[in-house]
């Protein structure tokens, strides 16, 4: 997706060889005209692929997945890292592990709102160890739902999460992966743009 | 805005006097063709005041937040709850007492994305004691902004929030107002729809 990789060009900065900061349009400031058109080249990919539910995770995924559920009109679930008040009928949950952060949290979902009647799609706004990735796909299983296929707006290719989901037989999309990152330094994969 | 009032009345629940559950649509299971029309409703009542930024909080904010910057054609940026790896640039802090938790929180923003250039329009989904709304008032003033107004999806009336936004001089608009609560009880503030 050019104009996503024109945007991490421009607006985002390799701090060091593992973490890109795009805050500027993506997880902390949010560009909505860029997340709708995430969200349509997500439809456009996933189309007719009978997609039910999105399921994402809370913060950074939830802008990019409400925007492709509107394209594709389905709603959107995210599953929450901390317990919620009202989030107490039949819950599903996962374990992930930061990396980053060098702990374990639990993801949760009620089961209220995924069944085993749904066909989900998976989105995130990154995919780099795929500890997130992994437990949204543990959740929907719990639920008994069907995973069609996950959608990442920026993958680190260079970080074993990609591999590890495709190894199992799960259908990735990434609309940019990025293939190496230095202080400064941004590389895409299909080498076409380098900062 | 009739379609919300409906859209709870459907969907709500009142699990008691304080807790009105609405995860089917807005904070757990979003409804992306509801968040877009309370974007267009938002964008209404606040257009042709010069709002340059949208201010909201994690997570629940974020969807309606995200409709309304599309169609006011402006950048959201979403309070963390949590301290980011990236997020590391001349921070801006409140503090904010959650009653319901019985904690304080720490939440943040990066003053690179919030200025004394900018006109804010604070945006969240529940008002009830107000604690949110402020600490998000007291990050924008932080950084030198002009507060606008607030827009609030729902707003619990018969919490002391509203009145205490209102009684210092900020513009609330809330698009439903709830004036009274019970297990399986809403009423709304006009009196026109019960449950």
């Amino acid at each position: 997706m050019e104009l996503l990789k024109d945007k991490i060009l421009n607006e985002g900065k390799a701090l060091n060889e593992k973490v890109l900061k795009v805050d500027a349009f993506l997880n902390h400031q949010i560009d909505p005209s860029l997340m709708k058109d995430i969200g349509k080249e997500f439809a456009r990919i996933f189309k007719e692929k009978g997609i039910t539910k999105i399921l994402t995770i809370e913060s950074s995924g939830i802008a990019p997945a409400v925007m492709t559920g509107l394209e594709m009109n389905v709603p959107v679930l995210f599953a929450r890292k901390r317990k919620s008040l009202t989030l107490t009928d039949s819950l599903h949950t996962a374990e992930i592990h930061s990396f980053t952060k060098g702990k374990v949290n639990n993801i949760s979902i009620s089961g209220d709102y995924l069944t085993a009647a749904d066909k989900v799609l998976i989105l995130d706004d990154f995919l780099a160890n795929g500890q997130a990735a992994e437990g949204l796909n543990k959740l929907a299983q719990s639920s008994g739902a069907e995973v069609i296929g996950m959608g990442i707006v920026i993958e680190k290719a260079f970080q074993p999460g990609g591999d590890l989901l495709r190894e199992k037989g799960l259908w990735v999309e990434s609309l940019v992966k990025i293939s190496q990152l230095a202080e400064g330094k941004i590389v895409f994969e299909d080498k076409e743009a380098v900062k």
